[in-house]
């Protein structure tokens, strides 16, 4: 019997506002944020109230109506400007330029309509875009759940969850729907250090859905690999090559060596939109280096003496043949990978 | 041309009093306290202000030879009481009990001196235990430092350190030996979550002694085996079975996969009395799991959401076929393991 799983919608329009759960603040609080200009707005996208490729455009879309929205007696200048605005907050996040370019198409449609029409249709647009990015989170997850049994643990890895995308999620999206399914089983969520994503917001976003939920610290996935205690890894990506390899958040690779060591399936969960046609091969996916404070510091507190360097890669390819399946709302891919 | 290296001695014995390193400030502040009352001494190794089993027992030893001192002239009953404190202040350290019986059969031995000589006979037993244990460590250094060879990037879990043994250290006893040696390479330090051993004491001590060292996460270890960036792994250990299998810090098991899987030596480096004769086999090395608060908090804050649960193994066991070399006082063992 289908059972009911509460869904995270980090960002939502409300009677001309748009609202975000502001995430620099999990797991400590749930707060939601009204933002009532666009200004605001672009600035919460920089400071990380919301994160997430698919979360952050969406963001932006529901931007250009709430300028829509404030400039109804005007001309398209002050929207065009709050455009420029908002492609100005984070450079490298993809669905952020195809979120605004989509949007900006919608508002040169409207030449010859009012202001209010005009601000209706580009709010429908961002609807249109936030219902999308569920719905194929939820495909995603409906193609994705044959692969957790029940009494199964599945080990995650960082967060592709419902916050950082319209709802529901990638990774965590397949276990949503397996848990809809009405399978017991549970989760370990690793820390994820650097940033530790796992500990902030994946093991909150799971226990917000009532569904079990361990945290693990990233030293501990091998022996507990070893000692039978996982049957599953299932993880997000940023990008996928055309043979398949796979980028995602730092740790993914040693993740997926150890599964295969141990004989336990890997299944990557992203929309289609993250394979990228025009890149053959994962050693052709640059491996942004970040900032080495995320390492040095916790918090503001440094961990280390002063004057030690660290690395921080924040990214690792993990080549096709390590991944059982590949899961987009197209359905469940295997090696070798033709998408 | 042989090179200095800077030595750290965490325990040592000064005109009536017992000096320790206060590991729980480091590495923000390399402070020494003074002890000159057994009970505060005691205090001390409960709080961990010394920490490695090598360096609590030393410090044990000195405590007897401080009560002796402080007890010139009475009866033994005071000084028999101080070995019963310090024999309940860490309760599964082996050399602490290693070292009190050691210094207690001296004690027994003392029945016709005088309370001065009874002192003095005590004290340079536990200046012998310490010396012992610095050439016992400078001997594994010896021996491992060929395992190092000049521009190799050297990979470190937890510390197996100066700081948990007489000086000088075990794993880093090698790294010293090679430095020594006046072989170029570095050093990269994990940060070794959950209680981050790596980034407080390793980087912390790589860097008072003039070795180029770099913190990574635990989650990059990986990805720069992958990319040709390491090119040993050298790891302590706890307790190693007479087949060779190896208990040490959470984290070790999965950096011995990932080691063979890119086919880079694994080195371990302990003192002969770690290995169990008693303990055929490493599956019969009980797993201590500690408090998910260390997991679950970093200092005194909460990374993850209230209620959440952690897992926190806080050893694993390395098979013996992962581990190419083991190096103690007496020499290099290799696989298959006969010591």
């Amino acid at each position: 019997m289908p059972r009911e799983v509460r869904d995270i919608n980090p960002v939502r329009w409300m009677a001309g506002e748009v609202l975000l759960i502001d995430q620099t603040r999990l797991p400590h609080e749930l707060l939601t944020v009204n933002y009532w200009n666009v200004e605001n707005l672009a600035g919460a996208i920089e400071s990380m109230v919301v994160r997430g490729a698919p979360a952050i455009g969406i963001a932006a879309a529901f931007g250009v109506a709430l300028s829509a929205f404030k400039n109804q007696a005007g001309t398209d200048t002050p929207i065009l400007g709050d455009i420029e605005r908002l492609r100005r907050t984070r450079p490298t996040a993809v669905n952020l330029f195809w979120a605004l370019d989509r949007m900006e198409m919608i508002l040169k449609e409207c030449v010859k309509v009012s202001g209010k029409a005009r601000f209706e249709r580009l709010l429908s647009e961002a609807q249109a875009i936030l219902k999308e990015d569920i719905a194929m989170c939820q495909a995603i997850g409906r193609h994705g759940a044959q692969w957790i049994n029940r009494g199964d643990t599945v080990l995650t890895h960082c967060n592709a969850g419902a916050l950082a995308t319209g709802g529901w999620g990638t990774a965590l999206g397949i276990i949503r729907s397996a848990w809809a399914e009405d399978k017991d089983f549970s989760v370990y969520a690793t820390e994820t250090r650097p940033r530790q994503q796992g500990a902030r917001l994946t093991a909150w976003e799971l226990q917000y859905s009532h569904i079990p939920v361990t945290l693990i610290p990233d030293t501990a996935c091998g022996a507990l690999m070893k000692a039978g205690k996982i049957q599953r890894v299932i993880v997000g990506s940023d990008r996928i090559a055309a043979n398949g390899d796979v980028a995602n958040k730092i740790g993914t690779y040693q993740l997926a060596v150890l599964a295969k060591h141990h004989d336990i399936p890997l299944i990557v969960a992203a929309p289609s939109s993250t394979i990228d046609a025009r890149c053959p091969h994962g050693s052709q996916i640059p491996i942004e280096y970040r900032s080495e404070l995320e390492v040095l510091q916790i918090g503001k507190e440094r961990i280390t003496a002063e004057g030690v360097p660290a690395l921080n890669p924040a990214f690792d390819v993990t080549p096709a043949e390590y991944v059982t399946a590949i899961v987009t709302e197209k359905g469940v891919f295997q090696y070798p990978y033709k998408f």
